[in-house]
């Protein structure tokens, strides 16, 4: 009740609830609403119910659609069928699709397997994966030649490759995992230890 | 369209539109509403009609109301009628609510003035302020002593302090402005020059 009008407090506190928007920010982001011409309001708010109601997982890669049953990435003809790269969530797609490197298919894991946050490996996508792969071996699906790991760089992200490649080694899959390294225009002076030392032991022949 | 699903890109873009937010936060913030449970989303979008529909200019000093004519501040009993502090948006009261110095009213400027975007002295609040002044003077409102301004310090707040300090001043108010000066906390050495040489010019017998 700190500004003193209820409508106003009621929205700070619920903007104050997405992350990365702490109580200053939800005042900034109210007061802008509250002035803001009472078309945008509408806009907003219709967006966000789309997006609730209309917006669903892909059932094959488990990354997001809308009215199809398959999202963008699993239909669309021009991708390669035999590249599958993993990420941890349906936004890493975007990030990937931005390099314009990769024209293969996606499997999104939903997370990262963390013991600490009781995130085991049946909590995530994960069984649907190896599904994916066995089917091309048995001539049901797609035969996949390579499963690609874009996940993050920090403790889960490598404890989930590991778990993962373990399983799809044994089926015979090739495992690859995105390089770590400086990055591009990264100044030396500025590279953490630990990136420079994975750096240096992934240092690549001239 | 970079998320190939039209909803959330719709929200993305609805977000973005926000001050402070760019595509990579709106993308973020988009993605957890996504997967946020229904009555979140239910609770934000009436948060929004709320404020919309239920907030409105307090007719006195012009911060924000609900239900009431006049505004928390406003009508308030035990605050005292013969201060007035100025401010440029709603939201400055809340900050200096916060400081728990000023116990007087308050009017809102609604902006500052500002020939380069076009803000003239017509497009603030400035004419109800000097009418709460005259009326006070006349007897048929509570006498003003003091309107002290608490203005941003930059170009356009010193100039709007100096425009109404000089109509004030005429008509015998004590006007005054919060002083410039090195923040609590501060080190000497992040201190920018311009208010260090405030803080000497405004220094303070000891």
């Amino acid at each position: 009740m700190i500004l003193k009008v209820p409508s106003l407090d009621r929205l700070v506190n619920e903007l104050s609830k997405l992350p990365g928007i702490g109580p200053k920010t939800a005042q900034r982001l109210a007061y802008h609403i509250l002035k803001a011409p009472e078309n945008y309001v509408e806009a907003l708010r219709g967006a966000l119910q789309a997006v609730k109601t209309q917006v669903h997982e892909c059932s094959r890669c488990f990354s997001f659609t809308e009215e199809e049953e398959l999202c963008f990435y699993c239909t669309d003809a021009h991708r390669q069928d035999d590249f599958i790269c993993v990420v941890e969530d349906p936004g890493d797609i975007a990030r990937i699709e931005g390099s314009g490197v990769f024209k293969g298919r996606y499997h999104v894991l939903q997370g990262a397997i963390s013991p600490l946050d009781g995130i085991t490996p049946q909590d995530l996508r994960i069984a649907p994966l190896i599904d994916r792969v066995k089917k091309g071996l048995r001539g049901e699906g797609p035969q996949i030649r390579e499963v690609i790991f874009a996940l993050d760089a920090d403790l889960e992200g490598d404890t989930t490759v590991l778990y993962i490649a373990k399983i799809l080694r044994e089926l015979g899959v090739r495992t690859t995992r995105i390089a770590y390294g400086v990055p591009i225009g990264g100044d030396i002076d500025y590279i953490d230890y630990r990136t420079l030392g994975r750096a240096l032991e992934n240092r690549v022949q001239l």
